[in-house]
């Protein structure tokens, strides 16, 4: 993309109302703009971190065995009335009269309705396991929507839902997500630990919410210093086999949040590895067993014929809040530090004389070989003084950035810098292009 | 995917509901489930084809030079009382009120808020020519919600907004829209004719309505014949260039809707040429000028200094309404037949004696060298009999079904159908792959 062509509204001021970084950045940067109290536009550069977070949340998610479908954002009041979750929901929920006066809500989580599909449509123990997810804008009526994207009350969330015969087959099902998380936050360049959790309004008995550090982290966690190190499951994980080991190992070290921390056996671990720290909720999951089949109906007959609620549990990833929170996990005084799976673009392109034809001349020959090999590119080709360019490329944070200015390019050098350490280059253009994965 | 661990729910009764052809076939093939009137949600079927549109309108629109983006799916009253749209509107518009008895709403269309974000960062013509679109859900309070998703109250919508600095350049704004849209129709197997078309609610004074003919049509339609068959232009289209021409060939034959229509100039047309049909909305475009710029405040400075309101059009593409009209234009009497492009697979591998084993090892293997070659593949694995397995994928209407069975096998052979035309041909396996595009 060339930046003349571009929509990326940098702002010089710091915004007064961001009151932690991520704030900050994604408004500096130009990333989201606010329409009313916590609701966002994604202007184009954000969209494009929400969209790859959202593509890997799916990847992982169908790896593991998960279906994709697309719940509406509006539901019916009387859903909510069977399960018994309309009155009890308090004031988060959005509550709406359409023009016959029918009551509806915009959904704040999906419980109801996916178990009103699951009970339509499956009577029958050889139809599970199955997990249904979607990726979909939910409202929550935040009392103090604050920190951006971070706590929004127009938010786009993954929820997945997972339908079983019986208790150990849930938990089969619960250990699939719970893997599948681990890697999900890792391949965006995310440590997330998971915790013991309280499992609120969701209900049920057992619950982890996945947790990433940060010194912004809106509670306080507790964990055992050896889980920020333990590897994360491979790629040919086997989804259909025994995760246990996996989840054995996880679970076996403390880890908390402070609603569920245990002072004693924190206290246990070995003073070197207790880790006491600010933590932001990245991911939430839940078993709770029949709280909703059991209201509304949702059955499948056995082998036996005999029908018996199913055992389900829900499993939440925070699309949006991903955002900010990698920022929060991830930048620098200078700006953003894109981990390179969720980077917007990986390569900054820099012209820093554009109107000299030699310098156009090779910026769009590089330019052109990086789209060629696939590699994202934002070649800035605007006439803005180098120190502007440098800043706003530092600023929105792209792994790479490519500098191409007259004086190395009569010795046929550019200069190749990684953002994330400062380090510069000066080195023959192919050289630059082979660095950066691209064939000339 | 294995038809074993997919959630495809198919009805077996056609459902006394649903008045048209598309509305049938969706619920029959389990693409859709209706959860309020006009509200539903996408099974995983269904979302397949609703992605493949979307992803088709996105690669157009890009094409085309415009940008995408991610307004809100909730909007401020207040942003629509400065449009002087907020009270006009009618009960059409969903308005809600939230916890602190702020009037939200939730968005129709994006008129207003996408100017509020033009004004706040754009104040200069030299960041003009800019187009930004989104994809995003939007809710009309139809009166009478019906057809499905054709006339839904939450639906999916593109819509994009061109900003420029005075008419001619809108002009060409719309032109490549014009252009981009008919692209984007084609690439979907539809034939979609631009008509002059009534702005309606949206104002300006040029606008077009891009209609496909189908016998079950909303409303009349009047065309010359031979627009049916101008050719499309290609993917090297320069839109930086003129499209004058392109959409001079279009509009110089007669086209209008029924609100349009002049019944003089339709005369005219040699009377083997005058086409009068049932057609279906799937896009409408708008030049309206400074409609909204001016009250809202939307100016840019020219070269000389002068601010001036920005020309806008608006340029709407109905996504999920399109599923419905593909189908509309693309069945028969036993289901569904979908274009390759939004095919939700390509292919259907029916085994028709699974526990066989040199049925389910000839599966395996060509199931695993289909998606190897990244043809979508549906296998069906389950233990259902033939006349159902063959019912059910003529009704989800995959374009070809390939079929393995124990006789055909022994010799080596596989029998391949082509779901359009009906033609069946047995063949060797080697052969089939090649006839799908895929590598054994």
């Amino acid at each position: 993309m060339r930046l003349s062509r571009y929509f990326l509204p940098i702002l010089k001021e710091t915004p007064k109302e961001a009151e932690i970084v991520s704030h900050r950045l994604m408004l500096r940067a130009g990333m989201i703009r606010q329409q009313a109290a916590g609701i966002y536009s994604w202007l184009p550069l954000g969209l494009k971190v929400l969209d790859k977070i959202g593509r890997i949340v799916r990847e992982e998610q169908n790896r593991a065995g998960a279906i994709e479908v697309l719940m509406p954002t509006l539901q019916s009041a009387d859903l909510w009335r069977e399960s018994g979750r309309y009155e009890d929901y308090g004031e988060e929920m959005l509550r709406i009269k359409d023009r016959n006066k029918r009551d509806l809500l915009y959904g704040p989580t999906n419980e109801e309705m996916i178990t009103e599909i699951f009970r339509s449509y499956v009577h029958s123990y050889k139809d599970l396991p199955l997990n249904l997810y979607h990726i979909q804008w939910k409202f929550r009526d935040e009392r103090r929507p604050r920190f951006g994207v971070m706590r929004g009350r127009e938010f786009l969330m993954k929820d997945a839902y997972s339908f079983d015969t019986d208790q150990e087959k849930a938990r089969d099902a619960y250990r699939r997500m719970f893997v599948a998380y681990l890697r999900t936050y890792r391949r965006m360049g995310l440590t997330a630990i998971p915790m013991r959790a309280d499992s609120g309004p969701i209900g049920g008995d057992m619950s982890h919410e996945f947790i990433i550090l940060a010194s912004t982290g809106e509670s306080q966690v507790f964990c055992h210093k050896d889980l920020l190190d333990l590897p994360i499951p491979g790629e040919d994980t086997d989804f259909s086999g025994d995760l246990t080991p996996i989840m054995d190992q996880w679970t076996s070290l403390y880890a908390a949040t402070d609603e569920k921390h245990d002072e004693a056996a924190f206290a246990a671990i070995p003073a070197d590895k207790q880790v006491s720290a600010r933590g932001i909720e990245v991911g939430h999951i839940f078993y709770f067993g029949t709280k909703y089949s059991e209201p509304m109906n949702a059955k499948v007959a056995g082998p036996d014929g005999v029908e018996r609620p199913v055992h389900m549990g829900s499993y939440g990833v925070g699309v949006s809040r991903l955002v900010a929170a990698i920022i929060e996990a991830s930048h620098d005084d200078a700006g953003i530090i894109w981990p390179e799976a969720v980077a917007p673009f990986q390569v900054g392109l820099i012209s820093m004389k554009p109107g000299d034809a030699a310098v156009d001349a090779a910026c769009t020959s590089l330019y052109a070989a990086l789209e060629r090999s696939g590699i994202e590119t934002l070649y800035d080709d605007s006439d803005t003084r180098a120190g502007a360019k440098f800043a706003t490329m530092d600023l929105i944070g792209l792994p790479w950035q490519l500098i191409v200015g007259p004086k190395s390019l009569a010795e046929g050098n550019v200069e190749l810098k990684r953002r994330a350490t400062g380090e510069r280059e000066v080195l023959p253009i192919a050289a630059a292009l082979a660095r950066l994965g691209a064939t000339a």
